[in-house]
């Protein structure tokens, strides 16, 4: 399997079979900014979803949810700077909307169009003006690497740089690619903290293949940062899976395009919560030694969205305690003796008790090394997990007050 | 029943029966900044106690939670600068020292008397300095305004002013005093945030009802605030009832006195928000109408933890979307079209619809009244709770990232 490294300016390519574009519209105030997305299957593909878990969600959510896992999906099409959410049944009209004329340009069912948005909750889209750009946005679609970032750059909303990533993997019968792209959960202004993600790959999948990898490699990524921990209403995975790549066969297959699409779904939720707003630090929380998966994830996200840890993690001060008290507020059974912290490698605290430990070279790592590398150990049993978060700045604080809606 | 405005300035009554006093012995930097404060009642009252619901708890914690409820409590010992937590056994005999200490000078049992400790986590108490102090702490003793406050202020750590409260209320068999005492959720530097408070009555209760009315007073009061939703390792809320005044007797004066106690409660709660480190606004979050109050406090709570929620408030932003997003993450069983939100008194979102309202005042309502109320009404049943907050702000980012441990 080969890497390639997210990056806004390495080209980033799509599976065989796969097209995408980017128009602007005129959703967002200024009419050049790219606010529409298309990403096209040449023929019917297997499509699985991952959508929020908020029961306040958006129109197109309710839409696409109906529609995944399937066999016949073409197209997914996406538009920022509008969540459509909190609309009522004139949105989930827009939203059909936006795939009917999708389908009619493309020639296929309006079912096998999927659809995504994404920014300001509690407003009625333009849908004229959307209707009149999907017409451009077909005719511009394209497989090459511009295309796809054009289709990328066209979901940001406050992001600051394009997320996509690509790994390739082989499979019995052959050589596939797994592509994706993703915008983050940048939320200033009104706009909701949204995380959007579209996944391919040209490798041949069962419906029930594509959902059943799409969750285990969700649950290994997207689910597993945290910004502020606030779900948005929008939350959306979507992975369409076909065309003329190798067919997915035995366990080997299954496993293989799993690491793959993993991978991919990985980068792009650790661009996100590196590119979240404010961010000064990205923070790998890695909790082993627990008697299951649940008690490792429950202490990681208490301790990924605790705001003393976060802001002690902005001023490069491994402060343990806060840490450590993290732990105990879980509810999982434990108390102090069964605690061991090292931050960026260096143990700081061990069993109950604090050890000496060169704290200037700590706070240094904090400040210089890539990322803050927070391990929590516990003598319980096997289970373990990993988790990302970044830190909490003033600049947060000023990008979510300073904009009124 | 009578209100006590809670302020720095406002001389607060000890009940009749108890005496306060506090000195310096040199926990804090600042050798000459108050850091021992001692409650005693005149003879063994009843006591009860709530206590964090952190598994990591300091040794203070552990010991005084073995000592209540009791009939036989003389005194409360309390020292800031040192949270005495993480300190394993050397902490407990730190804790236990206190409090031989205090009853060897008062002249009773060394179980009789419970300890707190608040500041700095990992550190082990400058136990010399402290049982130094106690001797000249208990020659300091006395009943007037004067030595409440001076107790209550050696109590603080970083909170900004002393918070005391009194109410007095008529029993079946004459008047008695309700008198609190209690430090903030401010939690800078290395400090843990705790939540400390001590409540004295001269009614005469027994152990079990001490123990019912102070459970009760809590829930409504100090488990109803939230600053980040941090349960600090040192969390504690004690009752000390009895000496010289009416006793407690039928359910009319159980409810009497609750409502009292109640009161303090809240009104020490309050003020720990308002006196939040950073915060710029005091926020009530009033949830109705949900079929139990675990729905309505999960609500709530939800609302008065979510960061962008906290920053739209520190921008004086009605911003809905946010609020409402909450609400459909909690995993309450509930549609947007269930509910209603209403900002100080203005309703902003009816049954799942945007409602046409003048932004400008609401915003202004926000920035200019004393508190931002924030009312949300569910269509399902009776439970309701109450709970406080404060908003976030650069400030509380730069205090919490700019200390070092």
């Amino acid at each position: 399997m080969s890497d390639t490294t997210v990056d806004d300016s390495t080209p980033c390519l799509l599976p065989d079979g796969f097209r995408a574009a980017a128009v602007a519209c005129g959703i967002k105030d200024d009419p050049t900014t790219l606010d529409l997305a298309l990403f096209v299957a040449d023929g019917p593909v297997a499509a699985a979803g991952v959508f929020t878990g908020n029961r306040v969600c958006g129109a197109p959510v309710k839409v696409s949810r109906e529609r995944v896992p399937d066999s016949r999906v073409r197209a997914v099409v996406i538009n920022s700077g509008n969540a459509n959410a909190c609309t009522g049944a004139r949105g989930i009209e827009d939203a059909k909307a936006m795939t009917a004329a999708v389908a009619a340009k493309v020639g296929c069912d309006p079912e096998s169009v999927l659809v995504c948005s994404t920014g300001v909750i509690g407003h009625y889209l333009p849908i004229e003006r959307i209707t009149a750009g999907i017409p451009r946005v077909v005719d511009s679609l394209a497989g090459s690497p511009e295309a796809f970032h054009s289709a990328a750059r066209a979901m940001m909303t406050t992001d600051t740089v394009a997320k996509q990533s690509v790994h390739e993997v082989t499979l019995a019968g052959g050589t596939c690619r797994v592509s994706g792209a993703a915008k983050g959960a940048a939320m200033i202004g009104p706009n909701m903290g949204t995380m959007l993600a579209v996944v391919m790959t040209d490798a041949v999948m069962t419906p029930d293949q594509a959902d059943g990898t799409l969750r285990m490699a969700v649950d290994a990524s997207f689910n597993s940062i945290s910004v502020e921990g606030h779900t948005s209403t929008s939350d959306t995975v979507l992975l369409l899976a076909g065309g003329g790549g190798p067919v997915v066969g035995g366990d080997g297959d299954l496993a293989a395009i799993a690491v793959a699409m993993t991978s991919v779904c990985r980068d792009l939720a650790r661009a996100i919560v590196a590119d979240a707003e404010g961010a000064d630090h990205l923070v790998q929380i890695d909790v082993g030694g627990l008697r299951t998966r649940e008690e490792a994830e429950v202490i990681a996200r208490t301790v990924a969205d605790d705001a003393l840890v976060k802001t002690a993690i902005t001023g490069n001060d491994p402060n343990w305690g806060r840490i450590v008290s993290c732990c105990g507020r879980t509810g999982v059974d434990l108390v102090e003796d069964d605690i061991t912290l090292a931050i960026n490698g260096t143990t700081i605290f061990q069993e109950g008790t604090p050890v000496e430990y060169d704290q200037q070279a700590v706070s240094a790592a904090m400040r210089d090394e890539e990322q803050v590398v927070i391990e929590l150990r516990f003598p319980f049993g096997e289970a373990s997990t990993r988790f990302w978060t970044c830190d909490l700045t003033t600049e947060y604080v000023r990008l979510n007050s300073e904009y009124t809606t």
